[in-house]
């Protein structure tokens, strides 16, 4: 049986309210998915997750300490001591085959429980590396993390390690109080994620077999606010790249040469400036050959979600809004592409001292978010093509090409697997999640449903004022416990429902 | 009598080739200035500095390896322990009341060798303080300094260790040799002239009457080559500021927020890019209101000077000039005004790692070399309205003022003290010096002047090619010995000199 066909589900369950007139239309759910068995086992799990908090914010605490930054070399050490760390926990919570498998970069965290035979089996993804960080920027050391009023605060803490720690505590729930899980489980935690995963889809296809799931989720996803779950429905991609502009083997005196010698941090800044018009469109040609128009069941997906520009901006602290008028800010967020410079430095630029020098050379890092048909490779192309050809005399550009471009992608929401995550949240949180789509990008998602035939949804509880990527970053522990909820009710309700459709 | 009017020295000395058309023209000097009893002299002085080569040159080592970085308060300590090591060897020297005298900033090096009553003082000027550095642009540490190819590597080896060092030890030989100075010798040593000099002119101006002197040379200048003497006749001034341009109060994600969010570096490039306009010229409002044209008289000293582009291109690996045409760049770099980007930074800019943030700050710092009537705190005002003008909405942008702003200067080349110092390099090298400008600043300068009364000639050894200010910063020991000689030479000439005039 193929369990991510699109569906009959619906049918088969004999619930007329169902109506799938548009794959990303909302749903009405009004079938009564409280169904008592179901409700009877979590309140069981939910007095195993409360009576074990203390424990698990301890490990979770762990888990955060790890500096897993895949994106500097000179961690390696780490992410891998974070690898273990997991297959440690897995371990001790009974799933014994937990290991590290092998890739082209950093390892990748497997474990199956596979003692449900008949039973259908669910991938949870996640991934526990991490971004890199501006030590002085946090108020308490990011690796060093701590618990402030219901938060804890370290890098990864929300993005993504609550993923990793919220799944692996609430299968621990049901296996400590039933002694068995009702499906099987395959757990799946990269750690390249945050650079890429450049070697996850090369890795899906080398272990096809080993993987091959019914259902796939990913524990790296949002949800719209503490009360309101969501589904994701729509990443962005991603393609990035370093170049650095060079005019000189050496600084020079900017007394003695000043006048006559090429400033490259002068000219990095013209050539950053030449990649935007006016109103902040990208002016690289090319850029927006592949984007389509937004979609009127794109537009209908929106209205549905309350925007209020004042929220991102307080999270941010920002005092505009910017980029083309001809699109709204939630448009130009989920389905218009990017180019962002994510950092840039030249010359002395140490906190202390003023060098009179002309700076040699100067670096710049872009991260592109992308949609639709674009793709990675093809916007660095067009996008070096673009700085090359405004590389002026006197200076020279090289490329530092980072690979990992990710493909932007779309989910449906005519399958058993959208239905069942809608199932969960709907049941935890009271009410039905949102259908939204996400400015992010993840890289495995495009692979899973190319590899293993089957989508992951989001079954993640981060939130968007939680600082991913940024100093400060934390995570809610009402959501570490509202997710292992969560977990717990998918699993039994995927389980339940599927029995009735043997 | 005052030794540094206008002078009647060339007709007292009733040398009838001395023309003074102007005062900046190259004067042609015929008059036999080996005398005899200063040749004797020196030959014994030039015996005693080889003799002592070896120890004078561990004792350039060590002064080197203080790390005096003026512009970083944590390294006020090794400034101190700089002044500390230049007393000590004064002392050792027998110039005994060497001592620290305080200013509002780091302290001045002051000694006084005052055994020759009736005699003309002479005043050395130099710096102790270094430039900052980027550790890891340097083949070799900055502050364990070594010998290769008969040239020492280090911070402040040429700018301008090498001036108070070479100085010292000419004393030295002069001293050692004959038990006293032919002239009364005062030594300024400061360590903030790496800053601007903010408090040298409150500082002389407090000690008018102990720093009173006939003459005074710097330590602190440069020659035009190896085998080319060259007196400084004009100097820029120099003005600085730092800037910041925030546009949130963290780093956004650029996924969760790009598209709408405004991005600190972007804006960061455009202000700096409309700092300049298409030709290179500063297109800050007002920015060239007070320079003034190019005089003949400028033109023809340019003109005596062989300028080959390629040899400073040479220097820094540059591979094209940059500039306003209207000018050449000798023009460029001698009498016209520049603004410099010496630093930029925004976001994540570690060596390795990718953050893909919308980065929420950014930071530039400017350096303006000034000419004519330029003044520091204008120019920096003009600077400040626009890039305030220039910061759009959604971005506000704050200053951090480095008060120390030198003006430009200029020698007139009719005086006697002028003319000791060219006869004393033409003695050494066999032929006379070139008048040159330089691009480059001394704050002190203009204070001398102001505040003393007298102009400090140029009596430094620095060249052109030896990375001021950049990483791998060297001398060449052929200086060290030629620029002693030229000190023991310039000292006997001068108390002879000035002994017929009596």
């Amino acid at each position: 049986m193929n369990y991510i066909d699109k569906l009959t589900y619906p049918i088969l369950l004999g619930l007329s309210l169902f109506t799938f007139s548009n794959s990303i239309a909302q749903k009405s759910i009004s079938k009564k998915i409280n169904q008592e068995s179901t409700k009877t086992s979590i309140v069981s799990y939910e007095k195993y997750i409360d009576d074990n908090n203390d424990r698990h914010i301890k490990e979770f605490l762990e888990l955060v300490s790890i500096p897993s930054i895949s994106s500097i070399p000179t961690n390696k050490p780490d992410v891998v001591k974070t690898a273990t760390w997991i297959v440690n926990k897995l371990n001790s919570i009974g799933i014994i085959n937990a290991k590290q498998l092998t890739t082209d970069g950093n390892p990748v965290v497997y474990a199956n429980w596979d003692k449900a035979p008949g039973k259908p089996t669910v991938l949870i993804y996640g991934h526990y590396d991490v971004q890199p960080v501006n030590e002085s920027e946090w108020d308490n050391p990011p690796f060093s993390p701590i618990i402030k009023d219901g938060k804890i605060y370290g890098r990864g803490a929300s993005d993504d390690k609550s993923g990793v720690i919220t799944a692996i505590c609430a299968i621990e729930a049901i296996l400590k109080t039933d002694g068995k899980l009702p499906v099987n489980v395959k757990f799946l935690f990269e750690g390249e994620e945050e650079i890429g995963s450049p070697n996850f889809k090369k890795f899906l296809e080398n272990n096809k077999e080993l993987l091959k799931t019914d259902f796939a989720v990913t524990a790296d996803d949002i949800q719209d606010s503490e009360t309101d779950p969501a589904i994701t429905l729509s990443l962005r991609g991603a393609a990035q790249l370093e170049f650095t502009v060079k005019t000189a083997n050496s600084d020079a005196h900017s007394g003695q040469f000043g006048g006559k010698t090429p400033n490259s941090v002068l000219i990095m800044s013209q050539i950053i400036s030449s990649l935007y018009d006016k109103v902040g469109n990208v002016a690289v040609e090319g850029f927006y050959d592949k984007v389509l128009p937004i979609t009127a069941a794109q537009k209908e997906m929106m209205k549905r979600i309350q925007y209020d520009p004042t929220t991102d901006m307080k999270i941010l602290g920002t005092t505009a809004e910017v980029g083309d008028p001809a699109f709204t800010p939630q448009e130009r967020i989920w389905y218009r592409p990017t180019l962002e410079i994510i950092g840039m430095q030249g010359g002395y630029t140490a906190a202390e001292g003023h060098s009179n020098i002309i700076p040699s050379h100067a670096m710049a890092r872009i991260t592109c978010r992308l949609v639709n048909n674009q793709n990675g490779q093809e916007i660095v192309d067009l996008i070096v093509k673009h700085i090359k050809k405004q590389c002026p005399a006197g200076a020279s550009v090289s490329f530092k090409y980072r690979p990992g471009y990710a493909s932007p992608m779309q989910y449906p929401t005519d399958t058993k697997g959208y239905q069942y995550v809608a199932d969960a949240l709907t049941a935890v949180y009271g009410k039905q999640p949102l259908q939204m789509a996400t400015g992010g990008s993840g890289g495995a998602m495009l692979s899973f449903k190319e590899t293993l035939g089957v989508y992951a949804y989001s079954l993640g509880f981060e939130l968007p004022d939680e600082k991913w990527h940024a100093s400060n970053e934390f995570f809610r522990l009402s959501s570490f416990r509202k997710g292992q909820q969560v977990y717990c009710y998918f699993l039994q309700h995927l389980a339940e429902e599927e029995s009735k459709l043997k």
